[in-house]
């Protein structure tokens, strides 16, 4: 089970994968593709309808859209447009045309680039509900616009509090009727890095983002449904040491050249040989990640494409 | 009365001083001035003591320790130190030593210079709370340590929210002993601006701050005790052209000069000038302000101050 | 003459109106109107022809076309969009086809969000100068593009050099064919304010500028042309005050209800009002301007405007 | 020699160490240790004498002072006092008293966290040019003070210049004698990160800094002396990678429990070893780095450190 591998992935794409990889067989999850070769737009689905598939994948049950799109990085207007459409769509069918009131909060730490996705995408968006509030839809031209309203409740280091304490304080308060949340994910694999958007209704659980956070966001633990949309921008150093060791090993295993060098490694099965591997990856690791050195412009460029695509859906 | 004349100052200093240059006897307010020459440190402290007092201030019951310190807009290292650790005194007098666990709250816009007094506060405190939470005491090596929390909530045209509603909701949640909350205020003279340091256990009310908040953040809205920490960063357009205007109409008056320029203008009362110049100072001023061109380093320097005072006086 | 009222504005079109509100008669300078009354985009072509023109407009010889677009600080992306390519069509006839390497200067202060403008339309131009020179035009599919590149030189305060010494250097160094140069304005009206762009062949001149540049940066001070994109995002808090005063005191003269009251002042010209006005305006004014409280949004969307204007002409 | 190995590190102290690891013997290189163990600052003078000392090295001839300070990430007042004090003695013995007019370049992507590190110094260093220049050493109260000028180029991808172009240009202009230059760099270990200032005068090297210059910034292509002061900030992807399994090879060599996995691993050099392993590092890995979730925090104390020893050694 990928849990005893300890691996960081807040991809249900890249846990299903890893599964297959290791030929688990895994029950009450199931998968649907869909490839817009012409956009260069490909979705995953995955549903993880069971408990037991949950326990399987690491992670809950619940609905997660994946969408890839190779040149989400790359600067391309018409592109992005296009992404944020898609984006609105699915926002749409998850949420449904009976929520009035939008919450969207942005996860994340502003002064750390790639940790900022949650941020800066609140700063792209069209905020309605003190308006509608101050002057009722008179105002809007007889358009029906949802109330939207936002936060950025900053992260623990800075606010010496949970999230989750600071979120369901507000919406006690404030009373929506839904809450979007934007965070930066950790992918396991660089290649997914700033091309794929996760969309789930299951929330954000504990470990997950950049930021770690350590209690569920979701319908449970705040009383309103939870959207949660996301973006891998880092990998986790240890991740990424451990996964290139685990292919060296496996290299050593079956080519050729390699052959005689991998000895006995054989006769260990994929797990041991993950857990010699972990040995020897340094503990300091744990507090650090990987990103691209133009992660500044990726963010720019993505987080804008979300907060379209969330104002295409509502405003 | 001040309410009538309608101008725009958030130091309780200044409205006094108004209601001395009108000859307004002010009952039930008592004013305590300390003079530290060779610091350079001026406190003067207005009390409010009666809902009278507080109807011809304009401001409510509490106590107001204004700080005014000519060089506090210019760089020196020793200096600053000095304006840190009287405000430490005076935050520790006003809150007590019972208090254990602090809230701050910077208030404002981090995008407008002179509005970003508060988050940039908050981004040079010590927060405290989640390590003692996780960790207790032992951590920190004896020393007593208050929790110390913090949030930007943004302001309304970001969150769509009241600030008032994000506050009681966080409140309601992480159950801190006392608030402070730190704000960029408007002052009627441009010589108050960036030297001014106005402690006040009134908290902020309706009108007050350069963002304009619709509803008073104090212990009656929120629960616990409010300890108001403001700049004035600010001074109102149509306050800075209606002051001036009323300058030169008296100037007219009283200069031998202009005084047969002046005309009848004597016959009419101060007010009477006044309610003559607002006619002409066009409604369009009223969201805009008044503020030096230097007010980024400024801004950098007292809110550096500002957390200071506050790490000394409980970390 | 406009230059001994010392009343200060960017804006060509400003000083225009204030020479015929003044009645003098200006030789050397045609105006050229242009009311596109369904966009809502009106331009007015201000051409200085001649050095008495110069003069007596305050505004070295030059083509000073200003675009004036009521929603320009209104989110609406469409709109924006027209603006932009507006602005691209001006580029290109001022620029011209034949030059092919263009240095975009974002002047102006970073920290203090009026000042931001430069700096914030260089965030988001397409630069290419360096991608060119590594790759050629293979790389870009055979589309001509020209080298873009960009410098935010900072102000004074911060480098201790004079903003013309770091152009100059750069310029000799990097040798770019032609410069377009971004800096916020100071407009005499707030009217103006944030939604009218002023693009000139005649550079930037001393005093110009929300940081108030000594001296000029113009075709003789650089070496090569320089096309300036001005956006008016501050009054003059001086200005603002004198004006408004100045108005008074001709509504005194004027009105019917007021005419008792002006006395003699109808004695004194246009400049001598203005002269006794100025005496009592407080000297610290001189450092303090006045701008909108929503100014932060209004600088992300023009400057996002004018970086697309720049791009869609030359990229 | 280190070349072949192709390995990255910015700082002098990792490349001597990774020689004598490797039992290389190299001559023209002086290393001299200082231990102030009561203040927990170590400082290592590596001085790199002749070509044949700067080829075994991998970096060009001149003096590297590295102050090793375990606390510098830490919130310790006092302590970093002490750690600009220190860096304010290393600058002013190797600057000396004469050179009158000091230029602080701050190199590295304002916009990415771990690259920001020579932007943020410059936000807080104290500039004097501009001032001496139109006041004289009059206003200075009899102290003598330097010229100090500053600059913040930006980075190729925002500019589309090499920044030597830039630099080059405004030394030219602006006629400085001495340049600083602050750029966060790559280590080989994490543990190095910052708690490492390095200082030389051998100025920035190409392939150095977290941005990878592709041009030395030194003496000879500016025409002045230049002091490189470098924090490291990153580690490459890639070289962690590399490093972390050259130890799992190397710990399959040597321990008892993994012996029999290792084969015939024995019969290979380290170089070997290394080319080996690269094989498997994809080389997507070339353009990520490696960096503490916390780095935020960590550049703003270190930057605010760094500045302070400028300010010490010449304002």
């Amino acid at each position: 089970m990928l849990g005893n591998f300890n691996v960081r992935t807040d991809l249900a794409l890249e846990a299903k994968e890893d599964c297959d990889a290791q030929k688990i067989p895994v029950r009450g999850v199931h998968v649907q593709e869909e490839r817009d070769e012409e956009r260069e737009i490909f979705t995953t689905t995955v549903k993880i309808e069971t408990e037991n598939g949950a326990k399987e994948m690491g992670k809950p049950v619940g609905t997660y859209i994946t969408i890839e799109a190779p040149n989400l990085s790359i600067p391309d207007e018409g592109y992005h447009r296009e992404i944020s459409e898609e984006l609105a769509h699915h926002l749409k069918s998850l949420i449904g045309e009976e929520k009035k009131s939008i919450f969207v909060v942005g996860l994340g730490n502003r002064d750390v680039t790639p940790d900022a996705l949650g941020p800066e995408v609140i700063g792209n968006l069209h905020i309605t509900r003190h308006v509608l509030r101050e002057y009722g839809q008179l105002l809007l031209e007889g358009k029906e616009v949802r109330e939207i309203s936002s936060l950025v409740p900053g992260v623990m280091a800075q606010t010496g509090m949970e999230t989750l304490e600071i979120i369901r304080g507000v919406i006690e308060e404030a009373q929506p009727d839904v809450m979007i949340v934007i965070d930066a994910l950790a992918a396991r694999s660089t290649k997914r890095l700033n091309r794929t958007i996760q969309i789930t209704d299951a929330g954000i659980h504990p470990g997950s983002g950049v930021g770690n956070h350590r209690n569920g966001i979701n319908r449970k633990s705040v009383g309103i449904p939870v959207i949660a949309i996301g973006v891998p921008t880092v990998v986790d150093a240890a991740t990424i040491v451990t996964d290139t060791m685990l292919s060296l090993v496996e290299a050593m295993d079956e080519s050729e050249h390699l052959r005689n060098l991998g000895g006995t490694l054989k006769t260990l099965n994929r797990e041991e040989k993950y857990q010699m591997i972990r040995e020897v990856v340094t503990p300091n690791l744990n507090t650090m990640f990987v990103t691209p050195k133009d992660i500044d412009e990726t963010i720019k460029r993505i987080s804008f494409t979300i907060s379209e695509g969330i104002n295409i859906a509502f405003a």
